[in-house]
């Protein structure tokens, strides 16, 4: 592997795929000239795309293949067909060490499966977990699981606590992340047993971890937390929840901006506060949910997303590689379990 | 029972007891001079509130007890303990016949667990759930269950889809509601055994409802279908995830609009649009939920309103008698559960 850091692309995977994902490469190379990228797909179509972006076509490898998955697939059938799918060779090439990083914008129970069984778990990790950051009033957060992991025991969400910890600390640049578990109220007795048993054992393991407790659903657009805990089926209804209640205000809003004549030039006054206010919840600027606890990097970006998304969630790929994401992840987990097994001891001691 | 409306209130639940409450009962006894109330709680602190009041002096009868239920309070704790409990006593009032609903903005899992206890199921119901209306982009829709109970098989599911519509078509005078589960995907292979499970049942059965299959997250503020069916884990974290992002963005927006002179002037001419546009989304609106599924009315308030929030949760307790709701989920729900009796001869046949 030379220095270059290399992405490859599932060219297929997305609903605008794979125009969006090339014009997408376009934006990303132009900030990371240095970055090569093996696009996958089916060369037919990505070929002539490349000529129309010849920012893309200068870094581009292509690799030819036919078949890919559609949103539809079982991730089990994808998983045993289609082995020359794109998503299949993309995620391939990372567990080869041809590239560095892989990402797409296809079907996540298969990129899910594949890259399970493909890049496996990190040591200590059973389950990778989706990871990513939001906007809260209190600066970004991350949450996970967003969505792999439809039921979680205690110990996947433990896991995913310290999983999550070292996301908050190297990509949002925090030195003592808090992380909260999601539950319908902050009392120790509430909840179902995952969360109530995971808050037991965080708050009593000795994980060189800032645990705050249960947080409410509520506390998400707070940012109480640096770090919200939950299994993939709450998780992705409370992302979902957000984003779809974010839409239906800006609806309303749009509506009652122009509503009256009064309104609308008071719009127009206020258009460039208002614009900022829209960019800052831009969903294609967070756009790259990472597949966290695999051997590999693996980002899943929105399939609905345009080439301006797209190319953030390579941004989000490159960003991991460069500040060697995965070696931190392994050091930090090794590291806070080492700890974890004295805190074993110790509480074995504290029984006699 | 004479024909006059009474409703029993728990005059010591809620963060600003019992003086949010006695000015609640106020303001609802303003619309409602026909409502007779039975308040409930430590005369010591009632009274002197009431010669504040005069509005609610006028049609509060109180009924002295110094138990009350408190928030930290389990709700089996609260269930066995306390029996002349603020809260117990005016669910007592409608087991007796003495009021037609109770009103409560006290410990939520208290009230659900006295109240199933003291008031019963309806026939075929095995669990009562939280069901409340809320604002979406194509007008109001109902979510249950929003926290009664974390933890739902299948047959709950069924039987929160067919209390739903009852409510929906009810209390939003929809002719056909259309039902919804919600999941982390459209597609009938996703999510958990109970929606999997619930959603097969809905689809085959001759139930006279209309199911819609699954909804996803974002599906909430789009107003996809009428009523939204979950679990009390999944409902409670989606509702109060909304909340949040509604206040994050309030608060942004806010921020935006006096970021510059320009911004601010925009603002005042707008005002009245954005003024008209806060109410539309404000929850004192939407305050009130009922629990859905006992013999008798019961609403719970948010802990946390004020009392214009606290009287939006007595109309609704007083609208529901005023349409005799209670006698109208027993018809219905005697009359599907006829039709879904006939179903199941029927498959059985088909099967022959």
């Amino acid at each position: 592997m030379s220095d270059r850091i290399t992405v490859s692309i599932d060219g297929m995977g997305g609903d605008n795929a794979p125009s969006m994902i090339v014009s997408g490469i376009g934006i990303a190379a132009k900030s990371n000239p240095d970055v090569k990228f093996l696009l996958f797909g089916d060369e037919r179509r990505i070929l002539p795309l490349l000529e129309r972006y010849p920012m893309a076509k200068a870094v581009c490898e292509t690799r030819h293949t036919t078949d890919f998955v559609t949103n539809d697939d079982k991730p089990t059938a994808a998983l045993r067909g289609a082995k020359n799918s794109s998503m299949r060779l993309a995620i391939n090439a990372v567990a080869d060490g041809e590239a560095t990083a892989v990402v797409s914008a296809g079907n996540t129970g298969a990129l899910m499966a594949i890259a399970t069984i493909v890049l496996k778990t990190l040591p200590g990790i059973s389950r990778p977990a989706i990871a990513s950051s939001f906007p809260t009033q209190s600066g970004d957060s991350v949450m996970l699981d967003l969505g792999a992991n439809v039921e979680c025991d205690a110990n996947n969400l433990v896991q995913f606590a310290v999983m999550g910890e070292v996301y908050a600390r190297n990509e949002l640049g925090l030195k003592q992340p808090s992380i909260g578990i999601l539950n319908v109220g902050v009392e120790g007795l509430k909840g179902n047993d995952s969360v109530k048993e995971a808050a037991n054992i965080l708050k009593n393991s000795n994980l060189p971890i800032e645990f705050f407790g249960f947080v409410e659903g509520d506390d998400i657009g707070k940012g109480t937390v640096d770090v919200i805990v939950t299994d993939g089926f709450t998780g992705n209804i409370a992302l979902k929840t957000a984003e779809g209640t974010a839409k239906m205000i800006a609806f309303f809003l749009k509506d009652a901006l122009t509503s009256s004549i009064l309104a609308k030039i008071g719009a127009l006054l206020a258009r460039p506060a208002i614009e900022r206010f829209r960019a800052y919840f831009d969903p294609r600027r967070y756009n790259g949910a990472m597949l966290l606890g695999l051997t590999g990097i693996c980002v899943k970006s929105h399939g609905g997303t345009d080439e301006v998304g797209f190319a953030h969630a390579i941004e989000v790929g490159i960003n991991l590689v460069r500040r060697n994401f995965n070696e931190l992840i392994k050091q930090d987990l090794g590291r806070i379990m080492a700890e974890e097994k004295g805190t074993d001891t110790g509480s074995e001691k504290n029984k006699k």
